[in-house]
């Protein structure tokens, strides 16, 4: 009854993480969240990682023994999504710009060893697109996922496929140029996406913007909740720095409609909880910039599954590789 | 014996027509050139590109009869290739950039009905990416190849398929963004790769650079070959143009190095005619800002194939897709 067993899906972002329960049709039987706390280092939050993960299986029915867990394993297998670069074949995480300190951390023999069942370690980003294709319910084959969250990237499903790409890192896409002459950017190269419209970014601009100007964002320690809420209240520094936010996703956006030509853009992650303050400027945007016959098959949405986008890709990672091994 | 048969391939460009015989092994049997000389509009240009395919087919001592040809005939099918958007199903072209008065022309059925064999349309970079994956000596399952032309654009070839994409365009990636508030490009965007590196672009810049300066290209009907040259010749207008070009050229590969993660990045068309001036800087460029494992994965050359390179993707399409068919 192997294929009757839900997965346990833990995912690592640069500010929270969760873990959670996935039965094979997606549904979310359990799921629990803590803050990342990133500058306690790998160790820490490792630890923190596994006992969510335990805390999961528990509150779903299905707690986990400490190993070896050798008969009667509640679950098919363990997917585990996190910020690349990242060796989804060892589960080595390779130094994201998001977790500092995180050099080849074996952040898959880690929790292998913990819980005694296989492991599969992916790009959050990309598993997240897995799970977009498999229960987001759009019906289509072509889909291009985009995390605007603490950092930016993004996953590619092709003819109903995952694209994984020569280098196993399933396509860099927040590191599409869009001035190629502007802000450094985390990888070291010149205006990429992610040096403007990952949550970090959006914060930064608007700390640099409120200080040189008479604006409401003085003064605070600024996240991009806070520029969203204070652009909707009129600041005009606020204002200014998401509506070039919204400009450059959505031209964003539109080199990805014109190279990869998916049926659907879903944009998901904690910055699009702002909803259609964002959505609706980048889908312009977007399609309006995009060629013409790509634009014309192509829609920009928001991701149905919340808070839980990270916690459905990694599952869709287990299933899918449980299957292929 | 309908698998032994060669094909007719013909390759519409901006500044050059083409036709070759290419057997199934891509041995191109005859290969003719001439002027497109767009000015003339599609009629006239069709008129000599229908003779030109005629004049290949004579030369490979297969000579086509005009319709309707029902037994022998000599090729298994007639692939095109043509700047896009155009509609490969109906092989209607659909008003490319670089060929003014292309709106609606329906080639496809224009040389089916002259020459009485099934003919396949495709974007003639999308068709020299299966080309050079299929004949280029490369050996990888990976590539892509972009075409520094008249016009500037590419193909995907992933996991050894040629990526078509929802629209059917195949990837338009010369709309790939370089600096989102830059030169207005052809497509209505602004700042697009196509508006500085094609041909096109490039004897523009060097125009417009040369009118505000004392350059030798003053007074010229400058081309892209002309500030290569100059540039070599070390004229200092020429000189930043080109390094402009290349670095741009470098950053845009980076970006589909990023998104597309391919084992190889193949340069071909025109403007690669000059060499290692084109490869090495571009090359450089790109490798060290693409994302490292990705770039680790990747190399950037040059094709193998000259002028012939539209005329053997258009054989590739006509090979492909008389398969499926």
């Amino acid at each position: 009854m192997t294929s009757q067993q839900p997965v346990l899906a833990l995912d690592v972002g640069g500010t929270k993480l969760a873990a959670g329960v996935v039965t094979r049709d997606g549904t979310v039987q359990s799921f629990c969240r803590t803050e990342t706390a990133v500058a306690e280092g790998p160790a820490a939050v490792v630890k923190r990682l596994l006992d969510l993960g335990e805390q999961a299986a528990a509150e779903a029915g299905l707690p986990l023994d400490r190993p070896p867990v050798s008969n009667g394993r509640p679950f098919a297998a363990i997917g585990v999504g996190c910020g690349g670069p990242l060796d989804p074949e060892t589960g080595i995480i390779l130094g994201p710009p998001g977790l500092p300190g995180w050099d080849s951390v074996p952040l898959g023999q880690l929790v292998a060893e913990r819980f005694g069942l296989p492991t599969y370690v992916e790009n959050d980003a990309t598993a997240a697109a897995l799970g977009e294709y498999r229960w987001g319910g759009w019906d289509v084959q072509n889909l291009v996922y985009l995390t605007v969250s603490t950092g930016f990237g993004g996953g590619i499903v092709a003819d109903g496929k995952l694209f994984r790409g020569a280098a196993r890192q399933g396509g860099e896409l927040g590191h599409v140029v869009i001035d190629w002459q502007g802000r450094r950017c985390g990888c070291g190269a010149r205006g990429c996406a992610e040096a403007y419209v990952s949550g970090t970014s959006i914060a930064r601009r608007a700390t640099e913007a409120a200080a040189a100007a008479d604006s409401t964002l003085s003064g605070l320690v600024v996240t991009a909740k806070d520029v969203a809420d204070h652009a909707r209240a009129g600041d005009p520094v606020a204002r200014a720095v998401w509506d070039e936010t919204t400009a450059m996703l959505g031209r964003m956006v539109a080199v990805l409609i014109n190279v990869s030509e998916p049926d659907l853009v879903v944009l998901g992650g904690g910055v699009t909880r702002s909803g259609a303050q964002l959505l609706e400027p980048v889908r312009e945007a977007a399609l309006r910039q995009a060629m013409p016959p790509a634009a014309r098959a192509c829609d920009v949405v928001l991701s149905r599954h919340g808070d839980a986008v990270g916690v459905l890709g990694a599952a869709a990672i287990a299933y899918e590789r449980r299957e292929e091994s």
